[in-house]
This record gives structure tokens, C-alpha cells and sequence, in this order.
């Protein structure tokens, strides 16, 4: 079983193998956000796509989070426990990086198992 | 199944467990060259490690892409968009990210589905 | 099967899902240590893990390392290569990014098969 999701002429944003999906890196389609903003577009992005290819955010296995600026680790920190499942955490790793748009703050690339 | 590919002291190249192979970040050989030029080398190396691993580009569920510079991200994206398979895209993230070696411009980590 | 190891409010440390481990990233404890003393706690938080999740560092398939300094290349590469096992070496990728707390210097991120 292979499936791509929402695929598009570059890229596409899910794809489905052997009990597993992959996203594409999710970011704000409103940059003008603040990283609270962002977060919680990412974040229901990112809902949105386990929802279609079957999983849904108690099944992320690993989570890494790039942030533009360090700076905005308390305010993604806020909007991320607040979304997360008890006792369902993901794995989680965090780093500092430079984003494809200037105005992006965050991007998050997600691999969860398929329920 | 578990299968390793160009084992060197250091790392391997690619590994393949469960009909998913993993590669190592791969760059260019000859770092002299632009973006659009470490590019296409880029690509060659997945392609011959995606063979070895008896998959190839249409299989590909997850490319993160580390440039050295985002004033490259155009120059890039002309290498990848006429490289992809149409209906076929991979997802992809991509940061900025200085690499091991000054002259590196692009590093890429796939993750593909063993056909 | 689908099994979380070290579930915490924010963040689980591993997840074990068809056959594969994805661990969360590995920083070290102590951040007050030099780059190699800092390996060797994120070395040796890694083989916990692994243990727990009934595999170990002959299994790795993917190490995406993150270093707040590529001047600390040569000193990570000393503690990785004596901690490998030969012949059974993983994929690897290595970027320099800044780190959630200033101090640390290396973050690694693993991906493995059970055995």
C-alpha cells in the first residue's frame, strides 16, 4: 500500500506506506501571525492531514520542530501542550533554523502511524 | 530483513528494514560547483542509492532539505522540479542550515519505499 | 503494536511502532561538559532508549546529529566513531542549528529497527 496525499507539482504534503505517514513540513498559510498564530495553524495542518490519511495526533510518533528564532520556544511551548494528548505524547525534537519565507516562525515535520 | 548499503567506518549509506530504506544526507562530490550544479549531484547519489536499494525516485516518501544559503532556494527548486516524477512528488521540508563542509551547499535525507 | 517509552507531559522519549523506534532528540544532562563529554551522555541516553525498546545501537537506521558549533565536528566524529559498531554503522546526516538551551552542544536524533 502506497498513497500520496494532496499532491502537488513539487511536492506532496502526506504519503502513506507500510502503517506509516509522512508529512510534508507544515507551516502558517498566515505569516502575519505571531508564533502562537503559526502554531495553532500549523497545528490543525497537521490535523487536518493525519485526518485523511487515517491517523490522527495521538499516533505521531516523531515531531521535529524547526523555529526561526529560539526566542519563540515559550509561546510554541504553550500552544503545543495544550494540543498535545495525554499520555500520547510524540517524540519531539526542537532546533533553530532559518525558514524558506522570512516571516515564517515555524515549521514542524510530523511521522505518525496509520490507526 | 535489514540491509545496509556502502557500510563505511563512519556511516552507511543506506539501510533498509521493514520495505523502507533510509539514506544518509548526501552532497555533492565536487562542492566547487553552484547550487543548481551540487544539485543534479545530489540527486544522482539518491538515485543510485534508491537503486541499490531496489526503489527509486517515484517511491520517495520524505526529503528534508538542509541548504547552506536560502538565496539558493530558487536555484534548487529548478534542479528538483524538473527531477521529480509528476504525480509522484515526494514531501519535503526545507531549512537553512550550515553543513560539515564550507562549500556544501545542499544536503538532502530521504526516506523511500522499497518497491 | 504501538508502544510509548518515557511519556512525559510535553513529549514521550521513544515510540515503537511496526517494528521501528523513533526516539525523541538526545541531549545531554550535564550541559556544562565539553563537546565530547556532551557525546557520551547523548550516546549513552540513546543506548537506554534503544535497550528499552528492545533494540540497540548495531540496529540504527537514521542519526540526524544537530550542532550548535561545526567547530565541535572533529570532537563529536572522536566519540562517534569509538561508539559504532563496525560494520553495522547508520546512516547519518550532520547540521549545525542552534539548541533549545544555549549550553548544549550536540542533539541527535535516531531512528532504529527492534530487533
Amino acid at each position: 500500500m502506497f498513497q500520496r496525499i494532496d499532491v502537488g507539482a513539487r511536492m506532496s504534503e502526506a504519503a502513506v506506506h507500510n502503517g506509516t505517514v509522512y508529512l510534508a513540513g507544515q507551516i502558517a498559510d498566515d505569516a502575519s501571525q505571531d508564533i502562537e498564530g503559526q502554531m495553532r495553524q500549523v497545528l490543525a495542518a497537521i490535523d487536518a492531514l493525519l485526518s485523511k490519511a487515517g491517523s490522527d495526533k495521538s499516533r505521531i510518533l516523531m515531531a521535529q520542530i524547526f523555529l526561526t528564532d529560539l526566542a519563540d520556544f515559550d509561546g510554541m511551548n504553550r500552544v503545543w501542550d495544550a494540543w498535545v494528548v495525554p499520555n500520547h505524547t510524540p517524540c519531539r525534537a526542537t532546533v533553530q533554523a532559518a525558514l524558506a519565507k522570512p516571516d515564517w516562525k515555524v515549521e514542524i515535520v510530523v511521522t505518525a502511524a496509520v490507526v
